[in-house]
């Protein structure tokens, strides 16, 4: 397997309690636990990581459609994770759930667009499914 | 194996240009693109895997060390971070880096809060463990 010669390095520091800030590239946030401990400073990290994956196939779908010149407008994505009982608990089940508004006729450059950032791009959903099940769905809105 | 009752759902929205806004909770994020369309919004999503992983393995140590009483400051989690190639480029190899002021006595129970993290709590690790070689490492500093 060959490497990038890109590295990604991300800093993060403790600030007070539990909670953290990250430093990526001129980006700070804050993030912290959520038990009784919290400070209320920010996410918890693990769900930051279903935000990454949205983030991450959605940008590669607005870039497709873009490309493909498909009007849309009101685009969501959601993703709703089921975790393992055990203790590390990870993501065992992830569903994807894009909601859109395009023209019937374009329906399916959206969905061949879904399937190009699953099959090709999104390199979050490629480190997803080592771990996890992951089920991608479309809901077309008017 | 068995599964939580407790699903996560995290919802993210296409706001303009590449652009996503995330909702975790009550917080409030954008991501955006780090190619020449980005608006400059947020970090990119992919890199807040690492923010992630930081975060999580993170408030794993604070919390040992505040069990074990252990006083300590200028807690720093670095995350480096190496990519495949081939796309979808995915973090191949992950090196964790914490920096941390504690007494030379209490050197061993931070060295315990780390392992404790890798092998029984932090969720984020053991799902980047799947796709990537992790590697952990602490600096004591004066």
């Amino acid at each position: 397997m060959s490497l990038s010669p890109v590295k990604h390095i991300v800093k993060t520091s403790h600030k007070s309690g539990l909670s953290f800030e990250s430093g990526i590239d001129q980006y700070r946030f804050s993030m912290d636990t959520t038990s009784s401990e919290s400070q209320g400073a920010g996410p918890s990290p693990k769900k930051l990581m279903l935000a990454s994956l949205a983030g991450c196939t959605g940008i590669d779908v607005v870039s497709i459609l873009h490309k493909m010149k498909v009007p849309f407008s009101d685009f969501h994505v959601d993703v709703e994770a089921e975790l393992t009982d055990e203790h590390p608990q990870i993501y065992h089940q992830v569903n994807i759930i894009y909601r859109i508004k395009v023209a019937e006729d374009d329906q399916s450059k959206m969905e061949r667009a879904v399937l190009l950032s699953k099959e090709k791009y999104c390199g979050v959903s490629a480190m997803f499914s080592h771990f996890a099940k992951l089920e991608f769905s479309i809901q077309f809105n008017q």
